[in-house]
């Protein structure tokens, strides 16, 4: 194959850098794209923020991100509908055509953790219908803004409070209505590896147009005491890269590969160390089964 | 509907208690069921324990467990067998058909953890292939001992380290080329209730006359530290009961209900609290799921 599959820094895997400073480490490392999240974009300013990634010559792989359509009241979903209009906007005028979206987990799961929330809404099927309802609500604004929502699965460890999209199967299930070129989905390695269907959906993504980013991290064990933070280096976990990306690529991705970590001791490790062991494993884990070439062991 | 659903405790929810203990607790609340964990059981010797469950007027629901059938090496492969066919035999001199099947995880997750074991070794595929190899070699043992494998779908979190079998829709495929007399499924909410394919998958284990089991407990948030702890008493998590027992019923389940809860401090309670408090919530929250009456608020 003779695709030219990039690396991409996902913003949130530096989480301690500001924008800038993730750009300028991105563009130090060689990196021709950036994954942004939308926190450090607002705190740059959106237009400074397009800007300062153009200006190092960086383009943006996705936004992370839009989503949380779950609200059961009137002015929960009119509140999402708005954000994820924005997101929308801010994409746009990113540059990028890729909105990741997390859809959002149960009213229940805010009053199990903190007191808060609608004790008695743990009805899964209803929150799922839901994020169809208002999935469908945003297609033709995204359409118009020439934004793709993409939807990412999510691991069923965060099904309750994160992601009621548990599967690639459901989150193409959910797409299937709409026209590919606005709603797509990501293979988030972390999120799928351990799913039975993973390499028939993965086939089925790319015959119907829709797979639009692939995301590699590994799978840490034990599970972090944050759940959230148990996302580790590519090599560190217990994911067969080799494998995954294979299909990925036979399903005719030919895209960036974001790279993106939620990681304590890599939040607090310095972030061209962070790049400098990305590009290794990068080179050694993924970029081999991308390409057909025969996996390295790491440097 | 008129089936006689019977709550029955699952040892492993009591853990520091001995059988003898944990069998008076259970008689001492009125349950007619107790599901055993082969720990407790060897500690006691087979014969005795078989003599107290017996005296205390209680009958066995389930053996946990057999399984961990990953070993790549003959040797391992071997053992595995062996510590399985004692199981069988275990089961059937304790009286129960229902033998759980926990099948393991990949080679790789023990280098991951603890530095020993196969680092390489992370092809999933394999290792379900060897799954399925496995229990068919044990197949023609357990039928002539009348003993049921019951292959449990463990939550995705532990795809790695405890168990390759990750929704119930693969375990009826690894049921399926075996008579479901011999080889069945449990449903066990914490580990399936975030799956988009629930509802249909317990239908058709239900058809397939292979619905050997139904375990229930909640999915506590936030996840615990110690990621197999974060189980919950029914009522304190996420899970909708009354949803998932109606599917239950539907697909014709009329055996016992067992509650596994491993939550510490559950375990470091008085058995004696646990079991009210178990007794309770399964009259508000599961019981009237399975006969098709409203759910009431636990008193």
């Amino acid at each position: 194959m003779s695709a030219d599959f990039q690396l991409s820094l996902n913003t949130g895997t530096t989480r301690n850098l500001t924008l800038q400073e993730a750009v300028d480490a991105t563009a130090r490392a060689g990196l021709g794209h950036i994954g942004v999240w939308r926190d450090r974009v607002a705190e740059a300013g959106l237009e400074e923020a397009a800007r300062m990634i153009s200006r190092a010559g960086l383009q943006v792989s996705s936004l992370c991100r839009g989503g949380f359509l779950t609200a059961t009241d009137e002015a929960g979903q009119r509140a999402a509908l708005e954000d994820n209009r924005a997101a929308i906007r801010e994409a746009a005028a990113l540059g990028t055509g890729e909105l990741i979206m997390v859809v959002g987990g149960l009213p229940a799961a805010a009053h199990v953790l903190g007191g808060t929330g609608d004790r008695g809404d743990k009805d899964l099927v209803a929150a799922r219908a839901r994020v169809a309802d208002r999935l469908a609500e945003l297609v033709p604004f995204a359409r118009e803004h020439g934004v793709r929502l993409v939807l990412e699965a999510l691991h069923p460890m965060y099904a309750a409070d994160r992601a009621v999209l548990s599967t690639l199967k459901q989150a193409l299930d959910y797409a299937a209505p709409h026209p590919p070129e606005t709603v797509g989905v990501v293979v988030d390695t972390f999120h799928v590896w351990w799913d039975p269907e993973l390499e028939a959906q993965i086939a089925r993504a790319g015959a119907e147009g829709r797979l639009a980013s692939y995301q590699v991290c590994d799978f840490n064990l034990p599970i972090a005491a944050d759940a959230l933070l148990s996302r580790g280096m590519m090599g560190d976990g217990v994911i067969d890269f080799a494998t995954i990306g294979r299909w990925v690529a036979a399903a005719g991705y030919t895209g960036p590969v974001e790279v993106e970590i939620f990681n304590q001791e890599i939040f607090d490790q310095d972030a061209d160390v962070t790049l400098a062991v990305m590009k290794q494993r990068w080179a050694s884990l993924v970029l081999p089964s991308l390409t057909g070439e025969p996996a390295r062991a790491p440097a």
